[in-house]
């Protein structure tokens, strides 16, 4: 599922309902891009070596605490992403372009209780 | 610490700074005050059964049950603050009266970081 | 629901099958049993205290850091409590006392399951 | 950092200190060792899927749906070994050959203690 903006300008400077005619959203997180990748794949890193303990025979209590570790790190890629979409909505608020506020709390809310494991 | 927004309307109309003249602010939560009150008076007398168990010397294992559904409901409550607050604040940025997005993002990511338990 | 050992002495020495004849069990956590009830009573009144905030219309953000200091300290009896009742599982299998092994390593994970929201 | 049982047999029959000659240990997750490669190299495709998402500017709450399963998926991975090391200690303790329950006790609870995010 892809969520993009309703409505976005053209290039020649009218709106067009994205709903026929889609364009390219630019997500929150663009400014970030780069070090979100660096961080996944550091984390993809992490589970290619949670692999190779599990093979080894490793004690479990030292794989759980790799397991920990994993996980803090794919929160920490989760509350970045949730800052820059927080702050992008924010602005788009402050701009008069975010045409359904109450959409984008319920799906912003609705992210964070997944977060939290409710 | 208690925050309130930097600049309100005092009743003669003009914007007053509230560092010098607080004015009472009207939380995001307002609607839902009366609930959450229900809500946390029922947590309440739930932490009151959790210290007739242990008095009791009720089995280890439904007490920690008891102490999870607790944890739930205050979870609960803290998301319902969040999506008001959240909803509250993107109708002031739309609204121009938000003069201070960052912060507000800032201060909120760092609620759900706390949520969360990163 | 209470769970009790399954079988424990009588005052005349013989074993009794607690099915019929309950008698009451000493929990694992008997020797922090004091402590747990002040920790307890400690988060009861910050429960109170988040009444008292929100009846204030404290400011939201405040209320989830007490939200959030509230679920910390009953995760911290959860695992007092959990730690107590493993240390005593063990003692008990150690000392051939504990007839259903199995039965107490499922019921513990999924204790630490409800724990850890999963 | 890896932990082994302090005594195992040797294959001439004694008892040897593993700290001179470690031997290799039999982890409690061994069943289901197996299972859980799957599981983890399932997770590594998972994050793999986010890092293709991210270059892709996928909607921030898409992804965050994403890292949401994943997180899951490696809760549930822990809790699997968990439960597994629970067994396998019980069983010990249960047979004699647990030469330090409390330390056992103390580094699995310490392990649940990082799972729950305390």
């Amino acid at each position: 599922m892809t969520h993009r903006p309703a409505a976005v300008l053209n290039p020649r400077g009218g709106t067009v309902d994205t709903h026929t005619t889609p364009a390219p959203a630019v997500p929150g997180y663009i400014a970030d891009k780069a070090e979100q990748l660096v961080r996944l794949r550091r984390i993809e890193g992490q589970v290619r070596g949670l692999q190779r303990m599990v093979e080894a025979d490793t004690y479990c209590i030292d794989i759980l605490t790799q397991v920990a570790a994993v996980t803090k790190a794919l929160e920490s890629v989760a509350l970045r992403l949730l800052d820059a979409h927080l702050h992008h909505c924010m602005t788009r608020a402050a701009q008069d372009e975010e045409e359904c506020l109450d959409d984008k709390v319920a799906e912003a809310s609705a992210a964070i209780a997944r977060l939290v494991g409710a």
